[in-house]
């Protein structure tokens, strides 16, 4: 469980502060705490692969038009002037800059004139927050990524891409293939982390956890708020994907339509396992409060149980207790001077606690109480 | 109720891990745990019936094209070779094979060229999971079929098959109406199931569970998340029947589409069962939280009656139980050298009793505390 | 009450076992417990109407293509030869006459070439079940009705064919008229139905009931499933009268469809109807569930009321029970040698009832505790 | 709230029983309870306006075609023949008159050849309902509405219609202008209708209310009942108009279509307004529940403080209470023979409480125990 | 918090009594308490801005039609003759100059054959209430905008205008791009306060405020509400900018529409944030209840222990306080005599003590019943 508490704070929805209200629309304001840029490029053809890690702007221009596909990957949204001379010089609109820089945009596709944008929240690989926006401009020749923080998913398109020439030949000579390569390369991402989830969810069913019942429902509420977080990434997903397969823009070739279909059924199998593993999480809460409830219940048929029996008894010692003088009339407590008083009161006690527990036996009360409760708690299968 | 325990397991909606975000689409990667593959033909035509359990997916080239209809029954997911050699003599798309392997599919249809895949659970009759994966490649005269695990619903239409050729042949010689019955055979193999969890829940609506809310609650659990798996693998099934009845490929007979009408209304039929249930099982929660609060009032009632009654006379008692020195001054407690003084003492205390009981009586208090509980606990029938 | 009881075990939403999966579509299986089938013959025109109970359906041959309106009436679904007879004589498709002996359908209408197949649930007349399986047969001059138990709402229907016929006349010359009036009239047998649960919806609201809550929460739970039920009868009522309407089939002559517009009106009326109680159920639950936690809050209050008053002065006449030997020492216990030692315990005690008396005013607990219970239960009128 | 208390009983929605099933469509059967039918004309072209009270149907012959709009207001749907009467005359359709007389309809339009059957329901000015029905028939040249009790909403259309004759000119020389300022009257009467309900809803927030919680809770129960009802009667309404102002009947200009858009646009408002005070009213019910909840658990914690000090004390005083014979042994009780055993018992008592409440201090339970509870319930402010 | 408590009576949806029901549509009625009106004028072209104060209507002739763009600023709605005047001048319709003055819209776009009339709710600057009213008309070469209150978040659109000659220009000289750069800033001055709505929801689970779990409720329920008022405020916005999109009016350009396009995004992105916040909110009620109950639970427990602990053991000190005569039967109270008789009766007690220990320690009763609740309420990360 250790690894689910650190990942706690990632679980709310960020709203950071936009450009004042008025701003003239497509203003790139850098968001505070976002990392310095760098941009690394990888350019291929049916032959050859070159990649280079450059740090001017200005060395894209070596690539630009020279190459089938040319990958440029900007990671880290803190250098403005850097994404300024991206921008410019792939003609990104102005509107879309803006969005590339704020990074809390749901999935959307936009397409301008010059490419086509697509934004959406990938699995944050450094586990830091839930999910990062990742952007792709996806031109005739080129694809533009940008994301917040170093390290992804994609390495094993980076090492398909270099290693099997044949493979990225086949249709790898359009950047759209390879844009349609990341998305579903990101999609896929989000599996093991539903998984996770799920799996942290079937730990608060287990019985060795439910004896703290509040801490189980932390835990509870944390996974509804994980799921609810991944809902709203996954859910803009599918209507963007969607979007993308209908979308009669020339930067989507026919081939890769098909292939998005393929991507649309894993967002769609995504969001069905999430809503099913909310439905859970209601039914474990449910599970959860009726448990508590019975808990409840035992504790208070124990304490009544326990004292309906030694408040009537404990009044009998009491009346015998007193101390009204039997000199004066024969009437004053005559049983304390019999010669069978003492066994008299015994007598009395012990029947009234009989008839006591056999009223709770009749209503009951003694079935649960007396059992162990740990074994009751247990899963279906070991009660 | 041991049978519904041992299937308790069942009710969690799986994910297995696919194979690594970014990996080539279309890659055949066996699941850990799969059988190995066996496969079994059955070639019809008007007259005859052709069975055969074939060791060599080679083999197969001796049936294919020479009948009007040849069904492909693969069994198991384990031998890759196999289903390599399958896919490529039926030109099975290279994104379907990947699909057929990676058994947690929601139900779909997806047009090739060359031929329909149609992918759906079933129920899985050896009951070690709720459902097994169901694939079929419909071609123009063969249909190939893949199933996880060996065992099914089909055995009537086997032997339908063998036997009477002239049901068989009255449109039997196209492999469509061959899908069409085993997608129909599939939808009502769900029935049994549907029934069984309906069964289930009746039980838990019983008097003679309900003295154990603690174990009823979890059983109704059970019940609900096995309704949600169900809806879960229903609802798809729907949208993909309709789907095949609207598509125009070539590979469905409008003859065929007629008859999967009737399909549909069973999975209609199916999902508002399942939907009853559900809203069932809600209201079944609702009345057992209630019978749990019912439970803690009259625990609480009884608790309140007897300590009300027995905490002021136990005072009496212990008044006339102090100590103080009626040698002293004739004001320290004369009531003890009363020549009635025991007696008037009784009779304060029946006298407070008596009060208690009227005031209890009066707000009501005692009606339901000495009623028979489980009597209360009756259906409404036996109330 | 009473009559609400004898209702409760229609409140089940059935399912009775289909033929075996993969069995061949259009197969008559018979439902164990079917009724005998009755035939009754209705043949009118213009002038004459002629009604006859017939045996053996060859009978009918002598009406057939003789009348403009013939409406054979099949009653009871159990004998199988003569269902079969029927089906044949008026080319009934092989999957209708499946439906019609099946009777858990869904409402729903299938265009046949030969004719128009229309089944619908209507509110059984023996009150066994809460509803009951109605199929019509359009064809273009006959009308066979199909239903499971012998009663019905269609007597007026009858009666007014027998009597008035210039009524009849009216349009009563087409098939399709006759079949929008047993339409009309089945939808209009729901509102008493509906009108019923309602009214004991009513009584759940009641002081009176109101005193035994467990039993009041159960008859909700009935309530609950009763409406449940009817939703799940009449929802695709109207989706079938809606698909009735904009049918382009022959048999549906337009004047006709505009009278189906009413019975549509009153069908969604009747959905609204349900819906509503649907909200007040719920509401009322919510009431229910709020009553039992004031009530256990005004136990509780009693409770603790009654317990931290005598406990402190039980204390303190316990402190002057106790036997310090006073000869030992004048520190010990000197209260019992006072003069007004007794005196000086009784104000002890006087004063902490009074102290914790005001202390309860002041957090307003007196305030509810002792007022008449029943009357706090009344409507908000008498309140 | 005592203006609230004697509206309690309309919040039930109302289905009397209609005619028999079965029974001849467009059939009048007046309903029980139905008052006596009056009727009112009111004639007006450009420049006269001519009002009358009639006694019977055969002098609207009088009006009719003579004027450009002709007004037949008819209030009280208990006279058969007048009914009839007017029917006859202004071509009413059969099906219509039955809607009218049967007075529960949800709003509709149903075009006719011969005129426009608008129904809808109107807040009832004389509050014995929360609602009555009216209806329209719209002809070329009149418009005959039709209500159920007498008094309205349309005062002041009248009254324009009679003084300002340039006004009731503009366009109101058409009946459809004249309809729309009907409709539009009676949709702007439903505002202070919702908000008497909202005013309702404040009230239950407050906090002088709020310590008679289950008052409070029944009061909840009516105004969600009530909102209830009005969203069942403004709903329709707007579909209702939204058919009117696409309807392409010749009896509703262009002219009187956009001002149904505004008409339009106030329904939209009213049910915003509703299902925000539907919304507000579950949220209030949420804040009763964990109030109730809050002060069970002053009240558990209050007895349990009091009980937790002084059993243990009461314990210590009945040790020191117990009669064993010193005499005997020099074992037997010989705190009894100390000098200072009194003292001894008194300090272990005193350490006992203090230790308890230092306990309980720990645990956070004195601090809500000991304070001014009606504070704890104002409302935020004043907090 | 302070800030928050200062705000919560701004969570209630208003209704003012619009004008009488029946009256006359498209009469202007000031409402009460509306502010009297100012008039500034903002005219620019490419080249020249002019800003001018104006007192009275007239003053606007001449700007009319002279400048490419006329921005028309009326603050206030409390002066009729003022607003009257200008609905002339520029030609506003009744109906919407009737709604610019009642001050309860939803956002909603009409098009008239002069002018577009735009209505929305925009953030209150004054934070007075939570929105206020904002109604714009745009004509051909004017901009005439309304709102309640002076103060907005225009004043950056405002100084753009003014000082960077050559921003304005680039789209500026249509009065559309005007419009939508107001609809902008209107929309985006949403996301601070939705952020700090979202703020004050964070501190609710925050471990510091939840031991005072009413307050906590409480401040929960107005976090809710002013959720639900932000989302009546922006669901209408979305539709109304998608209208205006679509919207083929001559009054918006085709790059203007691109922006809106942006708008949009916005405003979905707003509805996603309130949904998620909704949610959460939803489950932050359900964590207060289980922590209520669970605290509930721990008291009981105490209660039960200590209760179960002294009883027993006060009883048995209650029989040797009985003072039955020994020296009469040898029989009575032997015990007494016993020269261990008083270490025998502390042995009993103990053993009865641990007796019940071991018993509670076996049901898992004394667990949490010692431990530290403060650190129990903790976040996740701290537990």
């Amino acid at each position: 469980m250790a690894n689910h508490k650190k990942r706690t704070h990632r679980g709310k929805p960020r709203i950071r502060r936009r450009q004042a209200p008025g701003a003239r629309p497509g203003t790139i304001s850098i968001e505070p705490g976002a990392l310095p840029t760098t941009i690394r490029v990888m350019a291929y053809d049916q032959q050859r692969v070159v990649e280079k890690e450059i740090t001017s702007p200005g060395e894209l221009q070596e690539f630009l038009g020279k190459w089938p596909v040319l990958w440029v990957d900007v990671v880290g949204l803190g250098t403005e002037e850097k994404l300024r001379a991206i921008a410019q010089m792939f003609q990104i609109h102005a509107l879309a800059i803006e969005d590339i820089v704020h990074a809390h945009q749901r999935a959307k596709v936009e397409a301008y004139d010059e490419n086509l944008y697509v934004v959406l929240r990938i699995p944050d690989p450094t586990r830091e927050q839930l999910c990062e926006q990742f952007s792709m401009v996806l031109g005739k020749n080129y694809l533009v990524t940008f994301q917040e923080r170093p390290g992804d998913s994609f390495d094993l398109v980076r090492s398909g891409l270099r290693h099997s020439k044949e493979g990225a030949a086949r249709q790898g000579v359009k950047p759209d293939y390879l844009a349609y390569r990341l998305l579903d390369a990101a999609v896929d991402a989000y599996f093991p982390m539903v998984e996770s989830v799920s799996d942290h969810l079937d730990t608060l069913d287990d019985p060795s956890t439910a004896d703290d019942m509040h801490a189980a429902f932390r835990e509870l509420h944390t996974v509804r708020r994980e799921l609810l977080l991944l809902r709203r990434a996954i859910w803009p997903l599918r209507d963007m994907i969607n979007e993308l397969r209908s979308d009669l823009t020339p930067f989507m070739t026919d081939s890769t339509r098909m292939y998005l279909r393929d991507c649309h059924d894993h967002c769609v199998q995504l969001i069905d396992l999430l809503e099913s593993y909310r439905d859970i999480a209601g039914d474990v809460r449910d599970y959860f409060l009726s448990t508590i409830s019975n808990r409840m219940n035992e504790v208070m048929k124990t304490l009544t149980v326990i004292a309906t029996i030694f408040l009537p008894i404990t009044f009998i010692a009491g009346v015998y207790g007193m101390n009204f003088n039997s000199e004066v009339s024969i009437l004053n407590m005559p049983e304390l001077n019999w010669k069978y008083g003492y066994l008299f009161s015994w007598g009395l006690m012990v029947a009234v606690t009989v008839l006591l527990l056999w009223y709770f036996q009749w209503r009951g009360w003694l079935r649960g109480t007396f059992r162990d409760e740990s074994a009751d708690e247990g899963p279906p299968e070991s009660g």
